[in-house]
């Protein structure tokens, strides 16, 4: 156990968002390598997916209207966790 | 958030170990979409790979000197968080 930020992402298990949640999960693992805890995948309902960090929301489908992509995501993570970090390609 | 137990899967990252540790991620959350309430991604080091629930240790590549399998690993978690739940063909 670390004391590491760990990220959550919570997903429509009814609509079948369970790829996409992993996927992104092992997208902020292999940026973040030595800068995040973990990620949990955290089954929902309702249409939910949603990315948190702590208490902070750092995406929600439903406030945003569409899922993020990679290298926003990685932005998103990269202000909360580690803001002087430098994404490369993602931040183009 | 909800109250249902969360599994943990601890993978080391030199070993390049987070495509396994995320398969597996899935196997369970699918297997076990009512039961869990999640499962976490843990970047760890030197030869790590343990699934915990809690704080007991479902398995350690170290103590078992190998991987699980997919089955197997399911009817560990089965006996921690369901054990009168069939697993059907992973049982047999």
């Amino acid at each position: 156990m670390s004391g590491k930020p760990r990220v959550e992402i919570e997903y429509c298990t009814q609509c079948r968002w369970l790829l996409r949640a992993a996927w992104l999960a092992q997208e902020l693992l292999t940026t973040f390598e030595e800068e995040l805890g973990g990620v949990a995948l955290i089954p929902g309902t309702g249409g939910v997916f949603e990315v948190r960090c702590g208490d902070k929301t750092l995406w929600s489908r439903k406030q945003e209207g569409r899922f993020p992509e990679a290298k926003e995501l990685k932005q998103r993570v990269r202000d909360e966790i580690a803001p002087d970090r430098s994404l490369g390609h993602s931040d183009r």
